[in-house]
């Protein structure tokens, strides 16, 4: 069995590693359109030592077995309809269905099971909630977690291509005393940090600091757990790390906790006063966990650090995950 | 009256502060030396308008009135003693007698009556612990806190200058694709992240979380209240970030959080949508305010962002508030 598969957003940062992922996990294929804006036709990308041509996102989709998306919020609200209409499961990247009571909303180390529920959308979770997510299961599972409160540490490559060459041009301007241009970001990035990630919300949340408490309730199927993120950006590449205190059901102790995640699926821990830091996991597929110690505050509770490549794990990867499951279901 | 003042560590980030704190606060000042290691012997630092000669620290040092002192615990450990002996009050910023009980650790906005109880030292409390107690001790004061977490994103001048010349110059050699050299931190700083500031204890926290613990309980004299710090190295040259959540005694909402901060002495309250980050603190002398919100885990809770320079309130502005309270309660 081998899938037409289309990607919709193919020269983005995501799409782009959409198509490394798909290629390194050998994924079945049969046929590979690529998609993009106007702006990126004619533009060739490699799959298997293959060019491919990007072509412009048609109003007609071809019919395909799945769509991975990544090109916004309203692209996807437009057009993955379309090529559900046309037949095929779209795993989409964006946030504009991952809160919809009919879209799956899928870790695959999480919740598989949550695919069957499909209606044609699978939603890919944001990138900070994959990697916390994947690393308090296991926690969750065993003695319960009443509240998360997470702060994080997030790459610029979560804003896109243009992102990473604001923080390369900025950080040039810088060390060479020109004056420093800004265009994508809301603040200067190189030499600085920042909270806030995505737009803000009425009350004075972000919609990425949102995201982590809604979605991580909807993944974890419930509706009590308390989550408080301050989303944080800084002058990183790629991967994006989370400080992160939780209140536990019941007691684990912090080695307890290190031999529980060391076990489960995705998750490397590190020894005990090593800790991941974001040049060390970027391009790995695993989430990666530091630091696991008593927490301060709560009791019984564990603080920790837990580091992903926010474009692997956290967004192409997991997606593609979510198409070897409907596989190996035999849902597609 | 004006007063005989020493400067140890003269030549360091927090040593050439106190200068500049001490020249444009205006400090009465009849004579003032300089003092620093062997290997900065010779050199000549302004004061203003005046070149001053730095001197290696002699083991009999003169009778001055006021040393500041930020050389490190050793240098502390061995000289506060022989400068009190000879009359000084010692405002030690090292971490050597932060919690010894017969020593004062002050900030003038919280505790100022601290100290009064002097045996000849004064400690400056950790970096990162003033912005936070600044920021939160009119809230203690109004409705009590029981417990706060705490990540922080902290700058590299806290490790001093070869900390801030460690990140010039890796960031250089990766913009250039050239080998990346590492000297002072444990890890990569260049466009990383990495959680250890100080070296690590045998309950897996690093030094610099307990001292928030620790040096908050002192100061607020309260033994009961539970810290539970991140301390995380972000590739900023100067100013410490800190995201802030806090578990209230009593209901306090954001806006009257908002108003009561807007009026505590040395806080700057940024508007609603609105926030600090590093560059705009570096060289001021307040704590700044942001994000002020409900917080999503304590109830009833608050969550904040606080930014300060660390180098000028967390470190020298705070010693010379401290010798001008002396100096305003005529105890020098």
């Amino acid at each position: 069995m081998s899938y037409k598969v289309a990607i919709v957003g193919a020269t983005g940062e995501v799409g782009r590693a959409f198509l490394k992922v798909l290629e390194e996990r050998n994924f079945p294929i049969s046929e590979l359109y690529l998609f993009a804006s106007e702006r990126s036709e004619g533009k060739t990308l490699t799959f298997k030592g293959e060019s491919l041509k990007v072509q412009q996102l048609p109003s007609n989709p071809p019919a395909v077995d799945i769509a991975l998306f990544s090109a916004g919020n309203s692209v996807s609200k437009e057009f993955a309809p379309l090529f559900v209409r046309e037949g095929a499961i779209v795993i989409d990247n964006s946030s504009a269905f991952r809160l919809s009571p009919d879209v799956p909303l899928v870790v695959p180390e999480v919740n598989p099971d949550d695919v069957k529920e499909h209606m044609g959308i699978i939603a890919n979770p944001n990138c900070s909630t994959i990697q916390m997510v994947v690393a308090l299961w296991p926690i969750y599972k065993k003695v319960g977690i009443k509240a998360i409160v997470v702060s994080t540490y997030q790459s610029v490559s979560g804003a896109g291509s243009e992102a990473i060459e604001e923080l390369k041009r900025q950080t040039g301007e810088l060390l060479q005393n020109r004056e420093i241009t800004k265009s994508v970001f809301p603040r200067r990035i190189a030499m600085n940090v920042f909270p806030q990630v995505d737009s803000f919300d009425e009350n004075l949340y972000t919609r990425e600091e949102l995201k982590m408490l809604f979605e991580t309730r909807k993944i974890f199927h419930d509706p009590n757990i308390r989550v408080s993120a301050t989303c944080v950006r800084v002058p990183v590449f790629y991967g994006h790390s989370e400080a992160i205190n939780i209140h536990l059901g019941d007691n684990l102790s912090p080695n307890d906790a290190k031999e529980l995640l060391s076990k489960a699926p995705s998750v490397i821990v590190a020894d005990a006063l090593d800790y991941p830091t974001p040049i060390d996991v970027a391009g790995k597929d695993e989430v990666f966990v530091g630091r696991i110690r008593r927490d301060m505050v709560f009791d019984p509770g564990l603080s920790m650090w837990v580091v992903a490549d926010n474009i692997r794990k956290g967004a192409a990867t997991n997606a593609v995950q979510i198409a070897e499951l409907l596989h190996s279901l035999a849902l597609v």
